[in-house]
């Protein structure tokens, strides 16, 4: 598979180029980045000095990367909006696109609307695209050639959380989901609030009440549980912490019927068993994002708390990997049929 | 006023050290420490090398401490069962007692055994105790002799919620807290799980679903309300995030009646307009502990999220100052008539 | 003793501010930033939150700075070359002036143009000018009107070096100083290179062979060594260090006549044995940044090496406070006759 | 390759068995450690959780040991002293050992009595072991089975410097070398003084004026210079920095006849061409840890200083990986014959 990374300078592109000058069969024909055009990339992604790696930062041009014979999928690691000029040209000419953005990760345009403040430049492409969380949809370049690879945060929730809507084992009234980043999570942005002392001993919340990721988590909850895009409402309150990678989220949950922890643990049992990157922990052990950084895992525990009636739902995973770069390295080996971790860890 | 700190080698210990040092009214006459006996206070706590105290900490022999002419407050800052063994013969020897531990927090022993394990020593003295939160509870040493200072997330999560609770602005039913801690708050002990690359660039949940401190909490919330004991029950979910000190809440709490932004910041106006030490964010900030570190200040903040019909309530702390020896501190300062911040910053 | 600081949102700038509302026998009549403009000081310095501070932030005008009648002493918390604009008309108004920039640190106007790529616009001030380094020179204000405050590396280094070599215990040949720094002290300027992301975890030198701190560094040996400017050349190396504050410096020198811990002890002890900032530590025990941050004090320590026939020479300063602001202050209440550690740790 | 790790609870064991499980051609058949027996080794270090990983921790019973057909190299990971007392059996029964501990670093008994205070157990096999450090030492199994793997320290400072002492670029006179060490270098050891709130914003010396890793760094570099182990003699400065992971080094040294950084940068290419894991950074680039961590990389740079007549030598490594595990897989490639970064980043 020959590939091509669009906007390779943030901390994810980053992150997907090491990824895949790694994989076993996927190749990187071809790395962008506007501000960096023209550097080796090995100059610029400190890891890969000496490593004797050829590439150089090109100048994404649609037209001459839409003729490019040399690749045939696509990963864009653009701001919002940016993503789309992109990924629709790249479309048309037969290209496969994996999009890092978050401009085809929602179905209905009036939601993008309401949340991106903007009006979606390609509808039609809304519902044809795959939302690429693997765990959770079946993903092949047939059902579509475009996989939106899921937000940070909507990974750290949906994975221990949609199939307990989906089997009825906990309601959707209620739900409340808090999340600890770390400061990755924001970008590569020479922004004061980035700076390292403004962030070095500081924990606190931000973005309240309705971080854009909302937008897709409650789509995501709702279609999975009966179809329907609109009706699971919940409380997400995302938090900064000081450390450079991570998500950690923690939800609470209030069952259905009976609370019971094992039936959570048979639930994700037999959802998840046979993936190689979701790993319960067992009992009275909780997920710690030093566990799994630099890992494609994510972690997850269950507490059933007799006292409130409700399940505490706890995740932790690289934001950088599984909640970006090894997840959409994740959704190519699943459609292009390789091992499912192929070239991750 | 005439203090003792009796085990003063932890954090919160150290902390009190110091800021009773510098104490316009207040001198510390004698500070105890099994580990540190016979050592100078100024060589254990380098913050106040070269400032000439000449204390040297004393081995603490409970009889010897009870005849102590020259000390009227003892500050207790010893593990949670040991505490007790020294507040009460100070008690009975008519010495004025702030205890920093969890011993005298509740007012019910069957609840002090459910969540500590063991028989209360001293079940009289449980109701006699004013719980040492000067925000909530009118102090005087006419009303106790013995204050029990409240827990560092206990604090977090009373003072923006009791009052909210007793005015009937939110239900009680359905609320959710979710705090992360510095480092700091799991003391200074050498175990494994606290050392540095341990807890370096991790986070997560711990101690769930049944923290100790939710007894406090609870308890706390239910006697505000209405006066019983027993009945709020709530979700509590601690974590630690790679930091000193510092602890920052955040609660998901429905509304009882409208959902309205304005009615909490009334209350709260209200009822924390004149206190030094609580201060309310402007709307479209929050919280940061990087802002309240080194100070007994815990600042505030609200959302009011139309699409959940909750308010999302946000503080930040020191705990080691707020949650711990800066509280006791202001508790003496109220019930010595001292202005509430003298020796505060 | 009434003061203003002219450009107050650095972490100097901050600090200062703090400092300066906090003082007994000072008072902060103004704040300027062109920046933050308009704004209160509480609001832009959270620290500061819930104080009641009045001030707010102005546009500093020099003019009407000069003809302000309501303040006496002017702090320069400015970048390089910006001071000068403001210190000289300043004094010409027949005001004192505490200049933090390194625009006066000098002696002489060629040092200054091969250090900082400029000629000097005011080299008459140069030899006018104050070093203020309180624990190495005599200050008044009849002395000078205006002092330049040490740069943060070089305090560190000429409070344990200087007096050796003035007192001929170590040789000024093969001196190699190494510095440690915390992220505060390349400034609050948003650029990438200072992000959490880039400087979190990370550790390494910057600014070999020549920074611009070695100029004052060898001029101040030079001058205490025997008055000339010239002579002393030294190897010094700035590293930054993944914390928010402090600087640690380790200095090898080799000694002149005998190897003799005592004879470095004895000279420190004769010359800052009165001083209030400056600590020597015990023998085996090692300055730490963790140990001064958030004070005014400098800890030393001192070790022969019988294999080398070099002493090792080590201090730990908090650089916004020992390195900026504290000692701007420290220097202010000499000349002003206060106790020298008035409103200081 | 057979292998196996004795000794396998710290952070370099640890990082060991990660780099073992994953090499292209060597097998880790067998993992001990005392406090850890009969757990699974997915358990316990869990960046392996989910990899399905069979292993389990034996305890560490040397005649076993001995007789295991299994296994034909053993790497130890276990403290000073305790290692010979596995070397010398395995040995015996003609196993291959390469050992991470100091035991068998050093040539002289004489210096290994001085520095480690202990008379050592087997001085036939000091002489008998290579120092493993493959850019300067031929390795194979015919001239030793034991390779004694470098200290993190020593690597750090005789890959920049002994080559240039070798071909008289430098002088040996004068030379001072200065540490900064990640946390995890003083082990694993749940003492107070590596605890989080110990370790974090904190930085200093430590272990002034002669760390124990002198030994090996002043023999190589006498060795390597002329053969002789006694008369190169440095100054060297570890520190402690707020980082987990990590060593970068600086070293000054005086220049032998001219000083020409061309001539440095001649000599490193030569001897470092075409070794994988040395880097030579561009001109006006410095080695940072954060670029090296998680890589068997050294990335060095050098200036000269025309004022001090010195070159600054500055090296970065992972203390972990090129200061431990991954440099004795290198040593291990080398001698069976594999390319030299097999299964090494």
């Amino acid at each position: 598979m020959k590939t091509c990374i669009i906007g390779a300078s943030g901390y994810s592109g980053r992150e997907l180029v090491c990824l895949l000058l790694d994989h076993p069969y996927a190749t990187l024909e071809r790395v962008t980045s506007r501000s960096l055009e023209g550097k080796k990339v090995e100059d610029c992604i400190p890891k890969l000095r000496g490593k004797d790696c050829a590439l150089c930062f090109t100048n994404p041009r649609i037209e001459e990367l839409c003729k490019d014979e040399n690749v045939e999928l696509f990963f864009l690691a653009l701001p919002h909006g940016t993503a789309a000029e992109f990924a629709i040209p790249l479309l048309e000419a037969g290209k496969k696109v994996i999009d890092l953005s978050a401009d085809f990760r929602l179905n209905s345009p009036e939601r993008y609307e309401e949340f991106y403040g903007q009006t979606h430049p390609a509808p039609e492409w809304l519902e044809k695209a795959s939302y690429g969380l693997p765990e959770l949809h079946e993903l092949s370049w047939e059902i579509s050639p475009l996989i939106a690879s899921p937000g940070c945060y909507p990974t750290s929730i949906l994975v221990p959380l949609a199939i307990l809507l989906q089997e009825k084992i906990v309601k959707k009234e209620g739900i409340v989901a808090n999340s600890m980043s770390g400061i990755s999570g924001a970008g590569r942005n020479a922004t004061e609030k980035l700076l390292y002392c403004e962030r070095n001993e500081s924990a606190g919340p931000y973005g309240l009440p309705k971080h854009r990721h909302l937008s897709e988590i409650e789509e995501q909850l709702s279609l999975l549980q009966d179809g329907s895009s609109e009706d699971v409402v919940i409380s997400f309150h995302p938090h900064l912490a000081p450390m450079s990678r991570g998500i950690c989220t923690t939800i609470s949950v209030p069952a259905q019927g009976d609370l019971d922890r094992t039936k959570v643990i048979d639930c994700w049992g037999k959802t998840f068993g046979k993936r190689p990157f979701v790993n319960l922990l067992p009992e009275g052990e909780f997920p710690d994002v030093a566990h799994v950084v630099g890992t494609n895992r994510i972690d997850l525990s269950v507490q059933a708390d007799q006292r409130t009636g409700r399940y505490v739902l706890c995740s932790a995973e690289d934001n950088l990997i599984k909640g970006a770069g090894g997840q959409a390295i994740q959704s190519m080996n699943v459609c292009q049929g390789y091992e499912e971790s192929a070239g991750l860890l």
